[in-house]
């Protein structure tokens, strides 16, 4: 296995269903949760469905955070895919108690491919992207 | 089990180095995917990254897909969460075509929470949210 990032598969409920529709709190929560975990915020959306439920996908420079909401189950999924440096846990730990659910099952993946696995480099060696932003 | 979503956590590899590092490329196949998987898109990122590799964040009404590229490696990762309608396997299988990996990992991830949970319900009856696009 040769591992390319951490991914934080969570389920959680048992949260006020005001907060879990509430966008302005769930983008403080994330914005929070990205500072907690010592990531990069590269955008952000935070989205309100009717009649209720919020989605709120973050692009990091170290990949992704998405949360989605039911409120009417008081149930919200978040994933947190971290690359590199970051620490995920720390930035759910800050969700978790930020949304107020009371479960959560946390499911922790490695990202990657097998180490056996044929690595092409199709790249030319004097490639360079137009963007500085590193990852 | 209370079954919210189908997560597919795709890990993809063995796929062209020049393609992968292509912002226009994989924004193009991301579309043509939530086409194919029959979904609803509300806001797209496709950020480059310096010396490479892409990320790409669509926001679904039926929740996102994701997608992550190291071309040193010929991989990518990709999620494609899919709560309601929609299908997340047929949006997979134009992925993996587009971005030609010749291998992937596909681990299907039923999201949710226990059925026998305590499900909240603190909205009030006369609550509605401002914006009209339905999940």
């Amino acid at each position: 296995m040769k591992k390319m990032g951490t991914h934080l598969v969570v389920d959680a409920w048992q949260a006020p269903a005001d907060l879990l529709n509430d966008p302005d709190r769930i983008r403080t929560a994330l914005m929070e949760a990205i500072e907690r975990g010592e990531a990069t915020l590269i955008d952000l959306c935070v989205h309100q469905f009717s009649p209720h439920g919020v989605t709120a996908t973050a692009t990091l420079a170290e990949s992704h955070i998405a949360i989605h909401t039911w409120p009417e189950y008081g149930y919200f999924a978040a994933d947190l895919f971290f690359c590199g440096s970051g620490k995920p846990e720390a930035a759910m730990a800050l969700l978790q108690v930020a949304l107020k659910a009371q479960q959560v099952e946390v499911r922790t993946i490695e990202r990657g491919f097998p180490a056996a696995a044929k690595i092409p480099n199709e790249l030319p060696l004097n490639w360079r992207a137009p963007v500085s932003l590193t990852r």
